[in-house]
């Protein structure tokens, strides 16, 4: 896990590159949190999903009474991309809070997210997750790899085995 | 339950208009099994579903090593839908079989799918599910009201008793 | 959808002895809401599922703050019975309500119980949803077919057309 | 993750006496292979959950032909358990493989069941994946905490912010 402060990171510039492109992310992710259906939980989630070749596909969660029902963002933007024919990617930003208020602190995926997107993405692909201020804007960026976040996870493999 | 023989509506000009876009949705379905990710079931689903305004969102299922995690091709094309500010839907078109071959046989919604729609949509929301022959050719639609295929449901009012 | 008014039942005996049971299926429902976790929405609902050999299995809801990960009374029930090695039933009984108060008002099973059931039930199982006075006591039974909640479902056959 | 190798174990009695219980907990898991349903996979897992108070509770995987509603050998055995008022867990074993041998490999809890225990477990929970040889004898235990394997995870907290 990579914490990235923003100011720091001025004059780094090889990765400050990088991050410029996550800056960018994550705040689609954060504006995709206007879109939320959370009439049960209150909490409005938003994401966006940035493919190989530098398109972006945007989520956001979408709850039902059945809560088993409800669907991530991250989810969203990956079912999106996904049905639009694209299989290969290379970050997720994903940006949580209060429906009536700033992102605030960390959102991290749920564990039904991390093994969705496992199953197209490798152990590098880079999770994404914002941190803003009480005025909502990005004061932080917190930066795992997938494999960091589910480590030793089940996938396509093991059925064959 | 209205089964629809294609031949038989010429003629009956205002349920053609009807029907015909149905049809249109229909193909839009048919066609969006190319873009199913189903490794494990090799059954590859599409949806088509018709915004109150007249615009198309499709999807297509997309599958994962651990099962639970799979989502179906109506869902797909709900959470797009609602990702991009539509609350408002009048129909969904389904066609499911298997993915080496044409849709065939009837394929309708399964209950999460039912559940979902639920959320957003009336009972007089069609599900429209397209039946083909052999050489993939639409052969007949079967149309559905939401609430024929999910009756006496469970809904967003039921928690707020 | 055969709605019973108890004391009209008084007499009857055949249906009476079919439903006394339900009637008992119904109560150990009403009991279950009381071992419910549902911090999230204050909903509890309990079930309890008859096994065709007359032996019960009982389940309330499970929520999680992914609200995805949720589980619903029935699918608990049903989940434990499977696991015990059962695979035929032949009624189930879901009761739900506000935590705080008596079930109150008709419940149903959400969509995706109603698929969970689906897999193993027949088309004339039956699921039995208890009503009750303000005081927490059994007033009416509503009983439907599992094939009036989910007509023409998407089951096993479909997958190996 | 610590791997344990059973022979080498013996005489170091502290950590004996803890794995010997996990000897056991894997071989419950083993055992309930066999009351999976899994016409879909062909892949069977069963799994035995420790309460903090000794008692166990076992699971299987259930699938379903809508492949989205199937259980995990985890969360049925959680589901069981909480449904019995248990609210208090210890450790969890899991095995998984072809439905026509034995377990062998290792097999770890998807991501939707690492979200289900992290609602109830705290991060030292213990997650128990036993490995055999091809005989189906237990070989070799690998040991992982909970927090291992859904680090930086979202949960009831983050709702509450």
């Amino acid at each position: 896990m990579i914490g990235i402060d923003m100011k720091a990171l001025t004059g780094e510039t090889a990765l400050w590159l990088a991050s410029e492109r996550y800056v960018e992310l994550a705040q689609r992710a954060l504006e995709m949190r206007e879109s939320s259906y959370c009439p049960y939980s209150g909490f409005a989630v938003g994401a966006a999903l940035l493919t190989e070749e530098g398109r972006v596909y945007t989520g956001c969660n979408i709850e039902n009474a059945a809560y088993s029902v409800t669907v991530c963002a991250e989810r969203t933007a990956l079912f999106k991309a996904v049905s639009e024919g694209e299989r290969r990617f290379s970050a997720i930003a994903v940006a949580g809070g209060k429906a009536d208020g700033p992102a605030g602190g960390l959102c991290t995926p749920c564990g039904v997210c991390r093994q969705a997107l496992r199953e197209f993405c490798g152990p590098d692909f880079a999770v994404v997750c914002p941190i803003t201020d009480e005025k909502g804007t990005l004061s932080e960026l917190r930066i795992y790899a997938l494999d960091e976040l589910l480590p030793d996870s089940f996938g396509p493999d093991d059925l064959g085995r």
